[in-house]
C-alpha cells in the first residue's frame, strides 16, 4: 500500500513530500489512520544525519495518534474506528527479562518507529509524519481521552511517557519534593505530570520570561538555575530531579540540591559531554545520577489513562506539512509552546 | 591528659613524633588505650595538605582498636578492659534525619576522627597515631573477633564499613553478579565481603598480577579491565559494580558492564575529574552511577559482627611508627598487601 509522507533524502536537505509503502496488515497487526504526529527534537536529530546511522529516505515521527482502519484475524482488544496511539517503539525481541518484564523500550532488539532495521520496504522504519501506519497490536496503545483533544494527546506518545516513567521509578508522589529541570516539550509535561502525581514541584529555568508559565504548567515553585542565592535556598532538599536538558551543562549545581540518597535521572543526551560531575556530590549524600529512556508500553497505557483521568494533554501549536521544516528552525531556538504537531490531513493537500 | 603521637606540623613535612592533649573522659565518654591504627590513603592525602583544609598539627588516623582504660559515669555498654574499635566519626549532630536514621556518615555536622572542628584542644580532632584517644560512647564499636587478629580488624572501621555499606544498600547477596572494581585497601575487603555475603564476584584490575591474588581473596572471576574482550563478554551482567579506584578513569568501560537498573557506586574520589561519563549509557539501561561515603555506626556494628562471624580480616602488613613515612611512599607506588597497621606501642620507642 502507498501512502503520502513527509520526509527527507539526505541530511542536508529539507523534508519534503514523498510516497512510502505501509506492508499489508498481518494476522496481529493494527492498520492507523494517523490523524496528528508530534515534532520531536530527535526527529530533527535523526533527519539531519546528527545521530549516528540515519537511514535515508528518513520519514520522522513517533508520537503518533489516529483511528484504527484495519485489524488483522488475530487482533481482539482493538476494532476499526478506535481511538489508538503508537509511541517510540513498534517491535521488540518479545521473549527477553526486559520484555518480559514489560519493558519494551530497554530491550536490545527494540525496533524504533522510525529508521529502524524492519523486514519492511524499503528495510528501515518509516514514522508518523505519513497517512498510515501499520504496527503490532502489541505496540499500539489505547486513548481514552475525548475526540476534541486527540492533537493535543500526541505528544504524551514520546515527552509524556519519557517523563512519566522516571517520575513514576523514582517515586514522585505526595510529600515528595521534585525538581524539573529545563521547560520545554519534555519539561512542561514534567511539571504536569508531577504535579498530578501529588508532589511538590519545583521548575529550573534559565530564563526569568518562563517564571510565570512554569507556575500556569503547574509548579509549585520557580527557580532561576543562574541565580546562586536562589539555588542555594534549595540545597540538599530534593528527592527526585528529572533533568530534561540535552544541551551539555553544570551538573553539579543540581546534584547538591539533592537530599541523602536523592537521584537525579537525564532523560537527554548531549551531543557533546556535560562537564564531568564533581565525585564529592556524590558520595557525600550517597546521591545518585541517572538515566532513564522514554518507557515500556504497558506503562505508556497506564500514563495515557492517568492523562486522561487527570485531564492532562501537550500544550500544542499545530502546523501543516509545508510548515515542519520552518518548525525545525523555530524549535532549534525554542520558540515553541511547547510541542509543535502536525495535521497529518494536510500531507495530501 | 598528655600522650605520645605520630603525625605533621606542614604539608611539606615528614610526619614525627609529637606530644598532643586528649580530654579528661566525660560522662558519655570512653578513654581507649589504642593498640593498632590502620594507615588509610585520605590520611595521606590530609597530612600532605593535598584536600583543602588540613589544620596543623595534623595527626592522622581512623582505623582505631584497642582497649577500654576508663568510662565516663553514664556508660553503661562498655567496661574498662573491653576490645573496641573507632572509624572515622567520632561525633555528629545527634538530631537529624540522618543521624536518627543510624546514618551518621552522612549527618552535616559529622565530626571526623581527625582534622575536624571540636571544642576539645586544639580546636580540631587528632586521630589514631597516639596511644590514647577519648570518644563519645555512641561512635564506639564492640569487636568480637579474637584478640589476636585484633591489628588485622583495624581496616575494617574504615576500608570495611566504606565497602560493606554499598553492598548492603545495593542488596549484594545470593544471586546477585557484582564488580570490584581496583583490588587495593578498599578493594580487597570488598571482595571479600560480597564473597561472604553470597554473591558472584568478579574482579576488575588493570594488572595480571593481581589474578590469582583476587581469586584467594575470594573472587569467582577476574578480569583485565584493559582487555577489551575480557571487558565485553560481561556486557549488560553486573547488578551492581563497587569502584574503589580513585584516579581518574573511563567510567563508560564498567557502566557498560551494568544490566538494566544496575548501578555503580564509587567510593573513591579523584583529584582530578574521571572523564565525563557517557550519557548514554545511563539513559540505554536506566543506569546509575552513585557515590557512597564510609557507613553509619549501627551499620559500622553490624559489618564488625558480620566480619567476626564470617572470620574476615583485612590482609595488612604491621609498620612501627618510625617507618610510617616510608609506608606512605610504598603506599604511593601500591607497594602494600593490602593495608599497613600502625603498631600504636611503637609510639613511646
Amino acid at each position: 500500500m502507498n501512502v503520502k509522507a513527509f520526509g527527507s533524502y539526505a541530511g542536508d536537505q529539507p523534508l519534503q513530500t514523498m510516497d512510502i509503502t505501509r506492508r499489508e496488515t498481518g494476522a496481529h497487526d493494527i492498520q492507523i489512520d494517523i490523524a496528528f504526529c508530534g515534532i520531536c527534537h530527535s526527529d530533527l536529530h535523526q533527519v539531519r544525519a546528527e545521530w549516528a546511522g540515519t537511514q535515508f529516505p528518513c520519514v520522522p515521527g513517533h508520537e503518533i495518534v489516529g483511528r484504527v482502519s484495519a485489524v488483522g484475524a488475530h487482533v481482539s482488544d482493538f476494532k476499526p474506528g478506535d481511538l489508538v496511539g503508537v509511541g517510540c517503539i513498534v517491535d521488540s525481541c518479545q521473549h527477553c527479562d526486559d520484555c518480559d518484564a514489560g519493558l519494551e523500550n530497554y530491550c536490545d532488539g527494540m525496533v524504533g518507529t522510525y529508521n529502524s532495521p524492519t523486514t519492511d520496504q524499503p528495510g528501515w522504519t518509516m514514522g508518523g509524519y505519513s497517512q498510515k501506519i501499520v504496527v503490532h497490536e502489541r505496540y499500539v496503545l489505547r486513548i481514552r481521552h475525548p475526540e476534541e483533544q486527540l492533537a493535543a494527546v500526541a505528544p504524551l506518545l514520546c515527552a509524556g511517557i519519557t517523563t512519566y516513567s522516571p517520575l513514576r521509578h523514582w517515586n514522585a508522589g505526595p510529600g515528595k519534593k521534585i525538581g524539573v529541570v529545563g521547560i520545554g516539550g519534555l519539561g512542561h509535561m514534567g511539571i504536569k505530570l508531577a504535579r498530578a502525581m501529588g508532589a511538590h514541584v519545583v521548575a529550573f529555568t534559565t530564563s526569568e520570561s518562563k517564571r510565570e508559565a512554569a507556575k500556569q504548567l503547574g509548579a509549585h515553585e520557580v527557580v532561576l538555575s543562574r541565580n546562586a542565592a536562589e539555588m542555594e535556598a534549595h540545597g540538599k532538599s530534593f528527592d527526585f530531579i528529572l533533568n530534561t536538558v540535552a544541551a551539555p551543562h553544570d551538573l553539579d549545581a543540581f546534584l547538591v540540591l539533592l537530599k541523602r540518597d536523592g537521584t537525579m535521572a537525564l532523560v537527554g543526551a548531549p551531543a557533546t559531554p556535560h562537564p564531568s560531575a564533581n565525585v564529592f556530590n556524590l558520595i557525600m549524600k550517597r546521591r545518585s545520577l541517572a538515566g532513564s529512556m522514554i518507557g515500556g508500553i504497558h506503562e505508556t497505557q497506564e500514563m495515557l489513562d492517568f492523562c486522561a483521568e487527570h485531564g492532562i494533554v501537550a500544550d500544542i501549536e499545530m502546523v501543516r506539512a509545508n510548515q515542519i521544516n520552518e518548525s525545525y528552525e523555530r524549535m532549534l531556538k525554542g520558540d515553541v509552546k511547547y510541542r509543535f504537531v502536525l495535521d497529518n490531513a494536510s500531507l495530501t493537500v
